[in-house]
């Protein structure tokens, strides 16, 4: 049972079919953007092949594009294929200056900064140690805005010049409301961070729109626009690093669950009253994986460590492993059996295209290596038809940072899109 | 990046904007359907409101749909509510003798069909015991035949009666392609069912076209329709009987991920080199919870059953552990933590409003019992806002069958829409 198209009201309310008619207009005024967005550089012609409009459809929502000067036409291609087919014709692409975004991820030590012009291409970037591992709501809303300020002047520009400001972090987040319910980052409980950070911005002068969600979901963004994850339609991205994430596309869309906490993938049992997690439970699948998992079980079987730094030490531990340590060994070939046993339940549940096995840390080959992926290979329900996908892609925090940025850019052209269809009202 | 909004074609393949205007116009057709289905009785006008299409939009559409049988306008109602708004408006419902449906569930020991009219009422049942557990792919579609044939002749009626025909059985199943990869009512993998079954009923006269999918699936089809999903745009649906089944519905639509071999929950591993499932793996949830894994345990400590019937000696089991039985006892409560576990790593995957215990065996309620449920709510991810309502659903085979039905009456309406749009050009 299919719903109305017309957009969800609240209850009670309705729309009415001009509404629903605009409403259509602004999907395909959209749909030329991504059409626009996904081949960088394309004639009008192409755009109603590839989508099935009416070149005098194309030709009118080009025209308004252009007069917002969201999109530019670029001179003819001459090379030989074009010319072969006749006259070169005109091309249209994104107009890399119509919006400045800034995308931040908060990552353990660090926050980092990515600046995107409207194209995705990156034009600036920053970034500062965090004052704290943790911080109150007020001292991170205050830490933030002090680093986009630096952001902006380090790469000579103002907080004026942006469009729009991403922000990924750690935890669970309701991204719709900009509501972070938990956040390994923050000191306290149920924060509504993005007002909070309206607020602190307004402060200063007038603030960009804030788009908040958990980094995950936006490393997910990343992978579907500039990774893996590109002309794929549903695929899962995992992350290890001092926790274990997920990002679930299903249908082109990050899919978040009813309460914005979904895709727990790093709370996941695995054992039954199994090792204690940080999250005060037992036998979930970050007690296993993660780094803090990993030097406990070093700590119980003595091991003695150059650095202080915890991430260092994991590093340590695996390079002692890869050397031939039979203790570093097992604790490493634990973590990558449940780890295995962890991605076999998500295909037997989500029967996905692609699994990314993206971040930083993937350096640490030991938990990703062809063991890992085959023993998952092997757990999952055998049928005669491969089974999905495993890439690995390593990346570090500037990518999660640009992944804050497309959501950011994300919101940025869904209202710009409002705005031209206010317009044409 | 959303896609244009034509239908998928294959690759190569653009469809022009006359088509897609005439995807959306069956769109509107479809909605006002759905919406004469779910309100039972209704008015044009309260059509218009709920949908908002203009009042003529949908007088023209009706008038479609009443020339095509598929809907019927009904005396107005004289109920004191309506006069007191006015001149009683004309009601519009679904037409009952529209299209007539029949749903096949094959169950471990019998099929069961449901034959359902247009409006969704059972209007006629019938079951059959199997001839063996396991049939051979030509055994039972010739099998399927027969209890068609016996099912429409027992209601008086015949085959060429039947607009189509919706199949539900356990296993891996391709719905789209109505392939089934594995299920355990057949002897060999690899089965293209339908084409099978079309081949095989063709052989008698004309065919209706067949649906085939998963039985669980048609179990959460069956939950929108009847049941406790209506009005429910996110929920999951748990079996638990021979073995361990689930449905996922994200968006108002069935999820069966990318080869049709998603919702796997009986599969998903709840302990490394755990308990032998008869799948060939070892920890699966299945193993755990099933009467078979059940019994396994029962044999091991030496039980002695009434009954051969492994159905009834779960039930005697059970008794026993309502009665105070240790042993017995201890094997329900082992399976009770292990389904708690499986069901919170499913919260913690897709955070859905609602969980759905549903089957025939919920009077097994030590397995469900308040205290599992409990379990599960203290092993999901921790938030201040109420973790997902989980309820419980008893019903018996008629149920899946009816599901059944639904899915051949989704085809069915599917193809009378298009049918409507092809005579509208």
């Amino acid at each position: 049972m299919s719903q109305g198209y017309c957009e969800k009201k609240s209850e009670g309310e309705t729309c009415n079919e001009a509404e629903n008619m605009e409403h259509l207009k602004r999907s395909s005024r959209g749909i030329v953007l991504d059409t626009i967005r996904k081949t960088e550089r394309v004639a009008r012609i192409d755009i109603a092949n590839e989508t099935g409009m009416s070149a005098a459809t194309v030709t009118g929502i080009s025209a308004e594009l252009l007069s917002q000067g969201l999109i530019e036409e670029v001179a003819p291609d001459a090379s030989p294929s074009d010319s072969r087919r006749g006259r070169p014709r005109v091309g249209l692409k994104i107009r890399g200056e119509a919006h400045l975004v800034a995308g931040v991820k908060i990552a353990d030590r660090s926050a980092v900064v990515a600046l995107l012009d409207f194209e995705g291409k990156l034009v600036g970037e920053f970034s500062l140690p965090l004052p704290h591992l943790k911080m109150s709501a007020q001292e991170c809303a205050g830490f933030i805005r002090e680093l986009m300020e630096a952001a902006m002047a380090t790469n000579g520009r103002h907080l004026s010049d942006l469009s729009g400001i991403g922000l990924g972090m750690a935890g669970v987040i309701d991204a719709p409301r900009g509501f972070v319910h938990w956040s390994p980052s923050l000191t306290t409980r149920n924060v509504p961070l993005r007002q909070l950070l309206a607020d602190t911005f307004a402060a200063a002068g007038p603030c960009p729109p804030i788009f908040l969600d958990n980094d995950v979901n936006l490393v997910a963004l990343a992978e579907q626009w500039f990774g893996l994850g590109r002309n794929v339609s549903d695929f899962i991205v995992v992350t290890i690093e001092n926790g274990v994430g997920m990002g679930i596309v299903i249908n082109d869309n990050i899919y978040r669950g009813t309460r914005g906490c979904g895709a727990e993938f790093g709370h996941t049992k695995v054992q039954l009253d199994g090792a204690l997690c940080r999250c005060g439970q037992r036998g979930c699948l970050e007690a296993y994986v993660a780094d803090y998992a990993l030097l406990r079980e070093a700590n119980i079987s003595g091991e003695a460590f150059q650095d202080p730094n915890a991430e260092k030490q994991v590093q340590e531990l695996f390079y002692k492993a890869k050397a031939g340590d039979v203790t570093a060994r097992t604790i490493f070939q634990r973590a990558g059996k449940m780890f295995a046993l962890g991605l076999a339940n998500i295909v037997n549940i989500f029967d996905p295209k692609l699994i990314i096995l993206s971040g930083e840390r993937m350096q640490f080959d030991y938990l990703y290596a062809g063991e890992v992926i085959e023993n998952m290979k092997n757990s999952v329900v055998q049928i005669d038809v491969s089974p999905p996908e495993v890439r690995i892609h390593k990346w570090g925090d500037l990518m999660w940072a640009k992944g804050a940025a497309v959501f950011a850019m994300e919101g940025v052209t869904e209202r710009a899109l409002r705005e031209l269809s206010k317009n044409a009202r």
